[in-house]
């Protein structure tokens, strides 16, 4: 049985104060903690109802039941059980080559996840947050990365001072964009996404270099604009298809 | 103050077998229930917190407080207020032009709601589900399509025998199909979207004429498939993207 001091501390690991403070953070899913095994972050004890990973040995396996999984778990349904891993180093952010992505202030943690998980996916190395966006080991953002959390570099970084003194091409999207299809798009730079609610703020979209856009296909003018996840989707994608037509 | 009654059905709404028998479904959020009004779907009460839409006098409105809302709401954080509405009939599925989405079992509301308001951007006007995937009606599906479900043809129909039927293109997407990049894209016929899980079923692989991929731009051959929503996302975005460069 879980002692009732190790389940306070795992279930405060919700809130990036206490992440903080133990310098730990929760994985779970079995795709997920079977990345995070493979991955150079360190693994500091498995939580497992079954005794999974077997060839690892040098991780300490603790074996617990549904009960004691529930009380732990994040998520509504527990699945196999929860890794307690350490938070790694943040990542050093050098000159990078291509295309990264930054978020201006993307509160939601599914939102977030998803992006990560789409820039593992397109090759995207480097995904450059504000201080205020969701934290990348906030336990919803890493359950929705699909493990992509350890091969992607998140930084949180002074966003606007970043690009204050970035040289290379800024995209932005905003409605009043250029169509993506119409207009060529060099695979170089960074590829601005807004906050849910109000998208890129004043200062961020002066420094953008190239407003861009997702045209309209639908036949009324009030449809809501596209989640964000889903918009950079779309935006990752021609960027792929103009690539893969250049070559 | 709501009567228990009142509660009682409203709250048993969350599923199927209720929607049926009551021939009612509830829209929550205010972009939603003003799409909602908007739409030939017949509102038959609103339970809201303040008195908006004042305009609308033939609608019935009972204004609640806080504390009924969070008996009704199905979301974890209420907003305003719950329409309680007519279920539709079916939409009539005829012979159409252009491209339409079928669904071979998606169970995730979020990933119909998603689909569904892609298909509203791209002016997509049929969705097509198989009987066993989530309902439209379903209050987190209805919630994540931000209005789109009024402007969307979902039709739920026996897929496998309606696609055998059906002579024209079936794009279906497999790990291992074509690049959506490399092939041109036509741009009538059905795309077909698979299962989280299980992916499109071998009766409907059968029967797709073209094999498409999105293909993998990452580093390593352990990243985990898109997620559906973002993949119908990305496959919709080239199939314009080509249309755009047509024309």
């Amino acid at each position: 049985m879980l002692s009732n001091n190790v389940i306070k501390i795992i279930t405060s690991l919700g809130s990036k104060k206490y992440r903080q403070k133990y310098n730990l953070f929760v994985v779970e899913g079995v795709k997920n903690i079977g990345e995070v095994i493979k991955s150079s972050i360190k693994v500091k004890e498995l939580f497992i109802t079954e005794d999974l990973w077997p060839e690892e040995e040098s991780i300490k396996k603790t074996i617990i039941d549904d009960k004691d999984l529930k009380k732990i778990s994040y998520l509504t349904t527990p699945n196999v059980g929860l890794a307690l891993c350490e938070l790694p180093n943040n990542p050093e952010l050098k000159d990078f080559e291509g295309l990264a992505i930054a978020l201006d202030d993307i509160r939601d943690p599914g939102n977030l996840g998803t992006i990560v998980r789409l820039a593992d996916w397109f090759g995207i190395e480097h995904v450059l947050c504000t201080k205020e966006s969701v934290d990348l080991y906030n336990p919803k953002v890493i359950m929705s990365t699909m493990g992509s959390f350890s091969r992607v570099n998140v930084h949180y970084i002074d966003l606007q001072d970043y690009l204050k003194n970035y040289n290379g091409n800024i995209f932005g999207t905003f409605m009043e964009g250029e169509s993506i299809y119409e207009n060529e798009l060099p695979q170089e730079g960074i590829l601005v996404m807004g906050n849910e609610a109000n998208g890129i703020s004043k200062e961020i979209e002066n420094l953008t270099t190239h407003k861009i856009s997702i045209p309209f296909f639908g036949k009324k003018g009030n449809t809501e604009s596209l989640n964000v996840a889903v918009a950079t989707s779309v935006i990752l994608g021609e960027f792929k298809s103009q690539l893969s037509k250049k070559n």
